[in-house]
């Protein structure tokens, strides 16, 4: 059940050639927009990967989630904001996001761990 | 369909009077933790705001959007934050999202406009 | 936005039949099984329509939840049972629901009032 | 509650135009792509529409139904493959579809004396 | 696949110790907030349970209906209690809950098993 | 993580058995429903799988998008039929929708393999 960041950073850019292999330009697209809205502007880094954090949460789809905890690490988010991010996720869906706030947590030490 | 800020306001009070006159301390602890996630903390309240505001629209409930935008306009997010996250959670939850982001543009022009 | 029991039975009921009139037999058959899952069995009247009230505040949907709400009260649930059903609703679907329990309480009030 | 489809088509205008004054170039793209991927190619134009309209019955969008049914319409989609399309939505989403299943039964009533 | 319930219930618990680890005050009052609802009131804990399982299946997290399955079968609640609270979840939810469905069935096996 | 589709379509078919040595009639019922809403219509074959595809994809269950995904290697549905169902599913979806894609690709080619 553990996920290694590693191994799930190679297969979700495997699953991606892949998906790029059989994509017309309207999926194409679509990538390159889901890029594109993370990049600093008048919000910063930070804050966008936040949002996309808590929409990954509250939407609960844990590959979404560990992507977006990756960018956060990245990103120097200490555990403080990432604890109340988590909070605020928990809070608007409900108890059926706790599952994958412990998956959630999970990576994030494990992510920990691998620096 | 035009929905008035103070009106808006008014019967959420209402009702949420009215939903606390039945709760029992199971409820009412869940409305006390529902304020408390928001407040200040390692996150500011600017950023807090914007994680309910992209949770509410890729979950689409337009009243919990209207409330978190007057939130973010109380605490003068900018029509550019605003606008970026609006795309992150477009981009996120996908053309499905649409019609709610046609009601909260509008509600934050009538914000907007009754300055 | 306050909808009146009788007023939501009578647009029920005649929305129903305009869609029994383009229905083939699967529709029918849907509407069919709809109405003999909440039958007494194993499981009573009573706990069978609280199901189906949570399910239906969880997943959001006010229709559903006002047609479970008129079946709860015809059975005699009382305001504490209904308030501890609508307590586990909201900490499973998280403040997303709150909104349907605002309009939930009210239809129940006026559920009461028109007796 | 009816709403008619000619009220419907102006408002939708009306806030789309509003949307796209607040509108960076992130979310352009994403309402070009959303026109983008409805066009005729290895799929027809029916079957696309389609394909939109069970996506919006499942997840529950009345406005997106709307949307979708009037394209139905358009494209001399039947009353007998309409039916068919709402019973796959029906049986993959549940009885939480139900209540849309009505409005958008009224609306492609209302659609048919339109002509 | 197959989720062997001992495994299940020591890897809750590890995950849980690890997301209070974390946690401030808001995640540990929703923690007991969501023991809280599930006690004995005016509803019996038996009702409660099903509730939390229905709603844990049409939102569709196996994770919570497992957990709510181990506490159904330690309060006794029989084959055909627990399958028609599943017909209501499965009419409610539509086809989309099979999946969760057959997992479920599975872990009430081994349950019923492991006794 | 990869997913036979012998070994899919052999794990489907034991659980299947044992909710239905569980399931009352209603379970049973639904069952049948959810067959007969596939077979060929007004609607032919390809476009119910379509559209079976496109409703499991944006409500996001790898399972029933793996069920659909063989049927339509079955009735011939080709790459490029996929990949504009696939488009649409993505734009209504959203990103949330990107990991079920990713696995729904691999399940095709390996589908394609296995002939």
């Amino acid at each position: 059940m553990k996920v290694e960041p590693d191994d799930f950073e190679k297969e979700r850019e495997r699953l991606n050639r892949l998906v790029l292999s059989y994509a017309g330009k309207n999926i194409k697209r679509f990538f390159a927009l889901d890029s594109s809205v993370y990049r600093e502007g008048a919000l910063d880094r930070k804050t966008k990967e936040l949002l996309g954090l808590v929409a990954s949460l509250t939407l609960r789809c844990d590959d979404c989630v560990r992507y977006h905890l990756s960018q956060c690490r990245e990103l120097g988010i200490t555990d403080e904001e990432l604890e109340e991010a988590m909070a605020v996720a928990l809070v608007v869906g409900g108890s059926i996001v706790i599952p994958h706030l412990r998956r959630a947590f999970e990576f994030w030490t494990l992510l920990e761990e691998g620096e």
